[in-house]
């Protein structure tokens, strides 16, 4: 039987996010995390709106699944996101313990995955490359129309 | 003339912040942020009160100053930090394009500094080891504690 909560289904789901952030102007990244095939938690980059670096989609995803489950730890847990996670990202999602991260577009220039060394939990499973065409396309419309 | 606002001034304030850390039971961190010899904000580590690992003293105190200043980037700002930052505080330093980051004690097991390649922003100047014995005090007091 089809499973019609696959990873295209979440990472529909974080593109739904993503055009949240492109409606309030904001670099389009969208997450889930998923626990038990059920999204505990939904969030889109909010950098500008907030004036916060730190405010990218996979922080307040983490922070709010934690909150969700009442405790800081996300095992057992997936993050579906549309871009590939930078640098303090990864070192959020390490001290999580994610299970899993499920991302869609690479990012060649801030991804975490441009370094010899990991910046992901040793446990953490990393999953690339879903439905990437889309949500490299929602970006590449984004910075489009900032340069017209 | 000496100046009473050097280094040491500064990672004082960082340790009265780590020991309010202590006092609850947090790992002991703390940290300011320092511009024009100001300090524009203070803060600890509170990932066990607020139940998030994306609450270290560092994300915090970027969080504090950028809402201080109105604009989300640390240009000529100064971060003192008791413990060397974390793979997730120094991506977010590095988004802050912070100018400059002290820190006291190094972490050789989860600092940023044991990696190969930066994970800094090229421009920020990094200066480690200012009252390390005190920060690190602090540290090994609070998990003799724990062993207890």
């Amino acid at each position: 039987m089809i499973d019609p909560y696959n990873d295209e289904y979440f990472m529909k789901q974080a593109l739904a996010e993503a055009q949240k952030a492109f409606d309030r102007d904001e670099i389009p990244v969208g997450a889930v995390v998923v626990a038990n095939k059920k999204i505990i938690a939904r969030s889109h980059n909010l950098s500008e709106v907030l004036n916060d670096v730190t405010a990218h989609a996979e922080m307040q995803a983490i922070t709010a699944a934690a909150n969700h489950l009442g405790g800081k730890y996300l095992i057992d847990c997936t993050l579906y996101v549309t871009l590939e996670p930078c640098v303090m990202c990864a070192g959020a999602l390490s001290w999580a313990q994610i299970s899993k991260i499920v991302y869609g577009a690479s990012d060649d220039k801030r991804g975490a995955g441009r370094f010899d060394t990991s910046l992901y939990h040793p446990k953490t499973e990393i999953s690339g490359g879903i439905m990437a065409e889309e949500c490299s396309e929602i970006m590449q419309r984004f910075f489009a129309n900032k340069r017209k």
